[in-house]
């Protein structure tokens, strides 16, 4: 793990690092060593690590909870350089989207292939950042909607250090085996007029998570649409799960 | 309007009373006069006004948000006397559902029947209450959950007055309607596993209130499992639509 910058604004320390060739950034609260819970926070399609809204959650994570908040960039975003593969599948697929195919499956069956790279990756992650000595290894905690579900729950159906998640803006197509293996506390997001998921595979998805504790949010409007008092319920979550 | 008794524990007063022929109880914060929001309390079914749930809620209310809280006997329910003809329809639906019969149209029906009563009853209560000093006419919100949906849904309609509600446990059946004609902040309850209300009709009535600010909270477990959580995120949620 090779950190390349430190900076520190209104008591939250920012470190950027790469762990081999993935780029990431790690919140924590200003000050010396203490084992604290760590949150990993899944960036949306198109967005990194660092885009404003991740940096947002991640600086009330920190100030609010105490939480340590690390982030990474998934293949193709951000700092990593573009995967033609993944490139070549994206461009198939806005050709059969105009061509009349639906959209979500082909987005499941997308997510689920860069899935297969981020699980180890944000596993790997979660074992050197747990080894530093302002992190330590507490409970780990999970954030992300949209792409960040799509990632997240197979994720956290994989990682058992997992105890309680945030997901959401993500249907059922592709996930619904590795909803069945999420047994943790989740709260799920979901936007009642969802351009981009069937709202039938929403509910799906909520419905095939086998964690007995899990609340569905829902709140009107499109898929970027999710109200800021979304945050603050996140906030309270993770301070109930993991604090 | 009558009082017959007043108490203090906590810093909370809890004043009864009756308006005509209904009894009801008031709670506020001690201390002199001031103008204050006011949330009416609609119990559940076979439930009455001081219902521990009822007080319990109503204390948090009171405390946490300054607010003043009324609740009032439903005709049939706690101090109010039996209604014959509201006996031989319940009697007269036991038998039906004994008889194969589905159990919602026949709740629903029954529902809408008592809000043409307490639609009324109630726009009484709220007149009357805010003329107290202690109450005065602020913005008025509502809680109801089950048969305090089903009677609330038809009140938040037709009262102006009210600014913001907590509804849920309740189906579009016999609700449509009304719910096409509440516009204020909703928070909406629903039971995933609820053995009362069909799931897709709990969500159809989420689906028709045209509130542009109405959030659906769904946990798991059946009508009588709401986690204790929804109530702090009910207190909130009136903290910033009416404080």
């Amino acid at each position: 793990m090779r950190f390349t910058s430190e900076t520190s604004v209104d008591r939250v320390r920012e470190q950027l690092f790469f762990l081999g060739e993935i780029p990431g950034a790690l919140w924590t609260p200003e000050g010396g060593a203490s084992r604290r819970p760590l949150i990993v926070v899944g960036h949306g399609g198109g967005r990194h690590k660092k885009d404003p809204d991740v940096v947002h959650l991640a600086r009330r994570f920190v100030i609010e909870g105490g939480f340590a908040v690390v982030a990474v960039d998934v293949p193709g975003h951000g700092e990593r350089p573009a995967v033609a593969e993944y490139n070549r599948i994206a461009a198939d697929n806005q050709a059969r989207v105009q061509a009349g195919e639906e959209l979500a499956p082909l987005i499941a069956e997308f997510q689920a292939m860069v899935a297969r790279q981020t699980v180890p990756e944000w596993q790997a992650v979660v074992d050197e950042v747990q080894r530093l000595d302002h992190v330590g290894a507490g409970p780990v905690g999970y954030w992300g909607i949209s792409l960040g579900c799509g990632l997240g729950v197979p994720f956290v159906a994989a990682e058992s250090r997992v105890h309680a998640a945030v997901l959401g803006l993500g249907g059922a197509l592709g996930k619904t085996e590795d909803a069945t293996r999420v047994t943790v506390p989740v709260e799920f997001l979901m936007q009642w007029n969802d351009e981009r998921v069937p709202r039938d595979q929403s509910l799906a998805l909520f419905d095939a998570l086998a964690s007995p504790d899990k609340t569905l949010h829902a709140n009107p409007g499109k898929h970027g649409d999710v109200p800021t008092f979304e945050h603050d319920s996140a906030v309270r979550f993770f301070v109930r799960h993991l604090a």
